[in-house]
């Protein structure tokens, strides 16, 4: 370990990369838009003009890639909803040729930034753990004892599939009333408008804005909020049950909205989490920010004090 | 180990030892009656006679507990729900003081099935397993890559607490919607009084009288093993997706019903498990039967061919 590793962070708007340190702290972070309508080659060669600027000529000890799934696992076939041009794209092996010494862990980008947050932020001193991201869906990452969780196939974490309401929407999945149906960012736009929500002129119909009208007290913002913030407290209550979590927390663009979603979220999870060991769980804001998606690539190949993720 | 640990199942009903080897078969297999209105030193007392007619003087080199819960774990003080006289009673402390020299391992009843069925039953190949008891409860345990989650309180496999319905029935828990409202035997039994089922005069009214009546074709006791099977598929859909299981196994009194449970829960399953890697998880009937409960308990202290128990 020359001090740092490369960290990378694949989403459907932005590529980003940047050197981590062993302390979570940022150098050289870079990123650019994801071009959409390119071909698989030119977003690798999108890329690695990143990851070459990140880098410099040194060569990094290890490579820890979060992007969006679906995934094949560990085998880092990636397939991300949101980017079109790959499908079943082989980015482990892409990197592993670009840096033949280097370790190259891929896995799904919610996973990573729970790990990150478990690593260095809200879920430090956390035994028991689930890290959530609200965004254009609903994902999450288990740590339990120091160790990630990535199950059978790498999909231990699928906090967005839990379901709050078997009678309830459909969901991209396939199914019904999954959390990410109800309390994803389009889901909560979605049903605002149906409910009378009318977005300024001036800004998008998108999430963002929705937390921003509910920010400005528009009351129909504020439910659409309130609504997706029940549906998570009770998926939470769920998991709290089966896994025994001490401390969730909860980061994405939909998080932006603070106390607006965390509130409803706390009140759903006390109603139904109502035994000794649930009620003492924590549920928190995640504490890294934008920079989370990046901090936890690296965690996944940066050693860990308490023996690693497996 | 001289080829056999001591094996006691403390449940409301019945107290149960035996002698368990490590292939999982028992000898010397004894049980009586569990008294009400006794004292906890009574109670012990009993214990202790089935104990010591089971090692008839030899001194087990380990002994394995399933208790109903709740408890202090891994301290072993129990407080059985349905053992009033048993209140943070030092069950493990008792154990060791008569055996001085054996290991002592108490853990929640359901959690010791689970492990049992993992290691000697149905759950025998799988790298993520669930299993659920329906009985008066409805409860869990997980083995995950070969290792029993016992969660930061003991407490983990909490399965009975997964929310399918949070404007559901009040559970026990003080919660809503529970699983275990809808499906435990004495809620199927409710709502089938509830919707006209009129049990025969010469039969209990409980869930084996349901059961019996739903083989006979009754269509209302049909109908709420549907409705608890229903319930069941709904949170193991929930379970799958976060803790990517590939075998679920279900035992315990109302799986008795076989397939008139165990399809509705199957149909629910499918019908809301429909991401690629949670479709191909089998539930199936545990395989134990009325033995789980011991060799579920031997297995908390049997050497694991894949590490042991944590």
């Amino acid at each position: 370990m020359n001090g740092w590793v490369l960290a990378i962070d694949v989403g459907g708007t932005k590529l980003a990369a940047a050197r981590v340190r062993g302390d979570g702290s940022l150098d050289r972070r870079r990123q650019r838009p994801t071009r959409s309508g390119v071909t698989a080659d030119e977003l690798w060669a999108d890329l690695l003009a990143l990851v070459d600027d990140v880098t410099d000529g040194d060569a990094p000890p290890a490579v820890g890639v979060g992007c969006g799934g679906p995934m094949q696992w560990p085998e880092g076939l990636v397939s991300p909803l949101n980017i079109a041009a790959w499908r079943g794209y082989p980015l482990r092996q892409r990197l592993k040729d670009r840096f033949a010494t280097a370790d190259v862990v891929v896995h799904n980008d919610a996973v990573a930034m729970a790990l990150g947050e478990h690593r260095f932020g809200a879920g430090r001193d956390s035994a028991a753990f689930l890290g959530v991201v609200v965004s254009t869906g609903v994902g999450g990452g288990l740590v339990i004892d120091g160790r990630l969780v990535s199950g059978r196939t790498g999909n231990a974490g699928h906090f967005g599939h839990v379901v709050v309401d078997a009678a309830g929407p459909p969901c991209r999945c396939g199914g019904n009333g999954c959390v990410e149906a109800i309390a994803r960012g389009p889901a909560l736009v979605t049903w605002a408008l149906e409910q009378g929500w009318q977005p300024r002129d001036d800004e998008d119909v998108d999430g963002r804005a929705l937390v921003a009208a509910a920010r400005r007290g528009d009351d129909v913002a504020l439910a659409s909020l309130t609504r997706g913030g029940h549906a998570l407290g009770v998926a939470l209550a769920s998991v709290a049950a089966v896994m025994d979590l001490d401390t969730v927390a909860i980061g994405g663009g939909v998080a932006n909205a603070g106390e607006l979603l965390l509130g409803p979220v706390q009140a759903a999870y006390h109603r139904h989490a109502r035994l000794d060991f649930t009620r003492g769980c924590r549920i928190v804001p995640a504490a890294l920010g934008d920079d989370a998606g990046l901090v936890g690539a690296a965690a996944l190949v940066l050693p860990s004090p308490r023996g690693g993720a497996d």
